[in-house]
């Protein structure tokens, strides 16, 4: 049984989509960013460090939606979030996974959050810096999805494309979305024309890409 | 067949104690920063991003520590890195991989590359933000093995205790290094005690800690 712990169109829409395309039961808390309820005490005893998702497996709570992603993926084979033990195509889910995670969700986590460079606002430079940066990572997956795609793994859909879409629509109101590049642009569309992404939008009441 | 492309204490440290723990025959051919080969066009065709680690298995390329050493955890689960599917542990090793790699690999990156927030040396805020969130990573670890440890994962030694003493280490001429945190202390303690980091000092030729 899972419960999980989340807040609309944040961290937690990765573990909601993997919940939805394996069709598990699972029970949905909003952590309401509005009351700071991230850092409330009760919270905190669940996830430590006050952020969205937490999924609670078991009995257990376990965070990291890179984290999540990879335990839903192997307690259900069956709904091929990843591909099994053995398979060079896991070595490139590993990778891009782990890339995704320490590149733009670190990246963003710095734009989204200037009090943690010690700032209310970036300055211009930082402000170019972390863009620069987004974009670079944006290049190097256009790249890839261009010679080798339409998905990160290759001809087959995964786990992996829900991680990268969500970040992609993160950049949504920044000077240069990803939706600019062609290659994650028509990534975009296939997984946003998937069930689980509008049965999402149902449930977590989104509405902008 | 393996072959490691790496620098000396740097993010490839990881993926070389796996494979000393692993006692897997493996080449290791050196990337000169000093030349700046990583920018090299040759190297950027095995890894676009420029940076190492880069192993090569059987034939393909791959990057990024954290993934390296899932991907040689479960090609030799006789070596004990990382817990077999089903085991509760396994999410705990990968909840803690994951947070490390995006807390602890990207407050460090800025930290190291301050061109990559547009600067040539941050300024004292900067570099105190960067300094607290990087502190902040020690106190909830240090909770953790505190109240769960000596490891990562309680009992028993793992592969995610590699990574996290490599980035321990990291810390050293910081203005708090990692080992003033007790619990961390220990863990590096019994990290460094094991026959594959000496043998990791010898090879790749690192004296401090
Ligand atoms: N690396 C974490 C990031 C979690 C994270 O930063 N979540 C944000 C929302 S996207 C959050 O909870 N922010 C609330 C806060 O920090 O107060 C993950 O992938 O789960
Ligand atoms: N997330 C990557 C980080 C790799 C990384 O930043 N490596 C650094 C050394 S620790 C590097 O190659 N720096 C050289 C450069 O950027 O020019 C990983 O864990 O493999």
């Amino acid at each position: 049984m899972y419960t999980l712990y989340y807040s609309p169109g944040t961290a937690s829409m990765v573990v909601h989509l993997a919940l939805l395309e394996i069709g598990a039961p699972y029970e949905l808390r909003l952590v309401d960013f509005d009351q700071d309820a991230q850092h409330g005490a009760d919270y905190l005893k669940l996830n430590p460090r006050g952020v969205v998702p937490t999924l609670v497996i078991d009995g257990r709570p376990r965070a990291e939606s890179a984290a999540l992603l990879q335990m839903l993926a192997e307690r259900h084979p069956e709904a091929k979030l990843i591909p099994p033990a053995g398979a060079p195509e896991r070595e490139a889910w590993l990778q891009w996974t782990v890339y995704l995670s320490n590149t733009l969700m670190s990246s963003y986590r710095f734009w989204f959050y200037p009090a943690e460079l010690g700032t209310a606002e970036h300055t211009p430079e930082v402000r170019a810096a972390l863009q620069a940066k987004i974009a670079a990572v944006w290049d190097l997956l256009d790249a890839q999805l261009a010679a080798h795609g339409p998905y990160l793994l290759g001809r087959d859909f995964s786990g992996a494309d829900l991680l990268l879409t969500m970040l992609m629509r993160w950049s949504r109101n920044m000077p240069r979305p990803a939706t600019g590049w062609p290659a994650l642009k028509r990534l975009a569309d296939l997984v946003r024309a998937r069930p689980s992404w509008k049965k999402l939008y149902e449930l977590e009441g989104l509405s902008e890409w």
